[in-house]
């Protein structure tokens, strides 16, 4: 039995502004329909593996995880909230440490939300060699064997075959991102593999090398996981003890210094999509070159990489450029420049600007809201409430809403009534007033929010109950 | 006597997509605080001229023509609307014919409404000595000494001093717009001038010889005038008889063809502000040569232009590109290729696409408005009325509406009803009430409009009454 475990703690932020703290590149559909979160809680069953996947996740995302395998109808086993990041070392540690309370000879198979996967005939081959090593107590790699000379990724040197295995060998060691002429090496030597970040290994064995190499980690997850709280179907961390652990990746925690390590080379498919450049590499082009998503108009345009989810983008007379274009910020840069993004996000947030975290869509568990304009004393919201679900009861103490219902049928709560709002329909909620907003049919409701007020901060609300406990 | 004669009636679509055919260059703030038509109406008066221009404008522009005049405080001696645009010869000849009734030996100084200009002693100087030119009954342009290799203007060639003229001069030959090479050349010989488009000459005159070389044109124009009709305080020319007019620039329909030519070499500061690159040119830079306007946000570029004037353009590591953000189009071009950007919007008119032509804003008489989103069977608008300003009388036949006041006061006319809607106040329209919105106080009236129903384009809407006659 092989426990499949999503890694989904990125931020992501080379491939701002689509991928964003808020909601980051692993939520994100940038290559196909679905996001890389949902492919990757898909390919076990692709696979035609039993074992329903643990999510390991930011609590921050929580909705966006459950609405997002709800999509894709994957009823995961458990979903492991991460109270903060605490890098790959203590995610991992987090679902060892739960699924060891069942079976701790599981084997488990551990994945990062965030890497495009081809050719699954050639991952289940590499996963069954994988499997057959990890059952000897090894703590097992998948090692992508280089198609091209690339500086983006670290690389794993092969050492030799472990005995009874059929293609399971010694890590010789690990390999930091190299230059270009290094890389070019490694994929001429035929010994030096690209780090997938996948992981198999039992869960015990997992956790015997990490207390080993890592106590405090082992010390604070164990904590974390013993004091768990289980609540609306999510697994949360306690957070005193997890953020005790250091954040520290699995490759400097247990990988590089355990005896244990191996590495199963394979020639599948795999890609990290963690930036603009790896989209454009990955997305099918023109004749000139150019790879493009949603509203975009090319003139004389060539290697470019255009993405639009709002206004239209057009582009004339430039070559290899990435431009993508969102509701709420525009990001031009040179292709080469792409791993570069980051240093400019953090800038951006260094300065305090809302755009390099915050979507200007914020989802919530019953839905999500977008500013639509924000003016003097008045702003404009667009709501959405899906279908079941309810706000919180709550009141402002320094604005007036007026909700005009344009789909589905809203139920109000005002003070002491209950409104039905039909399509075309609208109420008013005077200052002060306690209300709660509730779709109770079976179709998104969609509603106009007008606010007037002198002030109109997220924080001018009271909230006196919430189903979801927030 | 000199009366201004403005020409305003660029489409300036090298700017897109700030500056459109609904909207276009000169009536956008791209530099200062005012716009180069606000610039060109009070030049008259920063030279101390004492005539108030006439305006010569598109019909479409006229409510943003008014509106831009009243903002400077300068009040037209005519506004005449060009039903049809029919390029400089066309105008210049409606403006004459118009002064011509009054006095036909008036000196008109005719001046496009899209050029940056400094240095104003020098203008003086330069207008005095055309001036001086005029009055023996020449047509005078004003040549000015170039500063650069340009390619993007014509060039002038200068020949000999004309009798009794301290500094006008016969024109040798108009040239097109050079290669860099004969750019160069022309610089160095001394004998080249910019043409800047700019004419002084009397009305009498300049009709003359309108007659000798297009007739059609003059005869056209003449009649346009004799059936013009003077509403709202607008000159309307008749449409029939102006559309009859070929489209012709003065330089081919006159200048290049008449023996009455003279030029008036100068050395004002003198850039026609028609493509990016030259608004690049015109605005201050930082150290590394990007220019910027609004929001926006660089890192590591350099000699760029970036203008936003909504949500954050962010800039990373690249070169020589102008990129644009508007509230519904995105442009990015190099820099080198800014001149072809007009190519680029008619191939999106082509497509039939409305941002080619149409802004988000859409401005009327009475004030403008915009949509904020439009989904299926809705769209919410942001409504901005004037003080004193009223929208006509209307119904729909397949919307509803809600009207929520966010800023002044509205008079609402619903049916039989007259109602007072006040700020943080809303009035339902259903479908296929007769409805009217008025703005009878003192400050701006601003409006959210929720539209509800299946069909929501403009053309659902019967205009039972308009104080704009439209």
């Amino acid at each position: 039995m092989i426990v499949p475990v999503v890694l989904s703690g990125g931020a992501g932020t080379r491939l701002w502004p689509v991928s964003r703290k808020s909601y980051p590149k692993q939520f994100c559909a940038l290559l196909g329909k679905d996001t890389p979160f949902q492919e990757t809680v898909q390919r076990t069953k692709t696979l035609g593996l039993e074992a329903e996947p643990i999510v390991v996740g930011n609590r921050e995302h929580r909705f966006i995880m459950a609405e997002q395998l709800r999509q894709v109808g994957v009823e995961a086993a458990s979903i492991i909230l991460e109270p903060v990041a605490r890098n790959s070392a203590a995610a991992m540690a987090a679902a060892a440490f739960w699924q060891a309370r069942y079976d701790e000879e599981a084997i488990l198979w551990f994945m990062p939300a965030d890497a495009a996967i081809e050719n699954h005939a050639a991952l289940k081959e590499a996963l069954d060699q994988a499997c057959e090593a990890a059952r000897q107590d090894y703590i097992v790699t998948f090692g992508i064997r280089p198609t091209r000379a690339e500086t983006g990724y670290g690389y794993i040197q092969q050492g030799h075959l472990l005995e009874g295995q059929e293609n399971a060998y010694h890590i010789a060691r690990f390999l930091e991102k190299p230059d270009a002429e290094r890389a070019a090496q490694f994929v001429q030597d035929g010994q030096h593999l690209w780090n997938s970040g996948m992981f198999v290994a039992r869960a015990r064995v997992f956790l015997e090398e990490l207390k080993k190499y890592e106590p405090t980690i082992h010390e604070a997850v164990s904590r974390a996981v013993q004091k768990t709280d289980c609540d609306l179907g999510f697994v949360q961390l306690d957070g005193d003890a997890f953020s005790r652990a250091p954040s520290i990746s699995v490759d400097y925690a247990v990988a590089e210094r355990t005896d244990r390590a191996a590495v199963v080379p394979s020639g599948f498919s795999w890609m990290d999509v963690g930036s603009w450049d790896a989209v454009w590499e990955l997305t099918p082009k023109d004749e000139n070159g150019n790879a493009v998503r949603g509203n975009v108009f090319l003139d004389r345009a060539r290697n470019c990489y255009v993405n639009s989810d709002g206004v239209v983008a057009t582009v004339t007379g430039v070559d290899d450029l990435i431009i993508i274009v969102t509701g709420d910020a525009v990001m031009v840069s040179h292709r080469e420049q792409a791993q570069d993004i980051r240093h400019m996000v953090a800038r951006l947030r260094d300065e305090g600007r809302p755009e390099a975290e915050q979507h200007v869509r914020m989802y919530r568990p019953w839905g999500f809201y977008e500013s639509l304009i924000r003016g003097d004393r008045f702003q404009v919201k667009r709501i959405h409430v899906s279908p079941g679900e309810k706000l919180s009861l709550q009141k402002h103490f320094h604005r007036a809403e007026h909700w005009v219902v344009v789909a589905g049928t809203a139920l109000v709560t005002r003070d002491d009534e209950e409104i039905t709002v039909r399509e075309n329909e609208s109420v008013y909620l005077p200052l002060g007033c306690v209300h709660r907003l509730e779709n109770p049919g079976r179709i998104p409701v969609t509603l106009i929010e007008v606010q007037s007020g002198p002030y109109l901060g997220e924080d001018d609300i009271v909230r006196l109950d919430d189903v979801y406990k927030r």
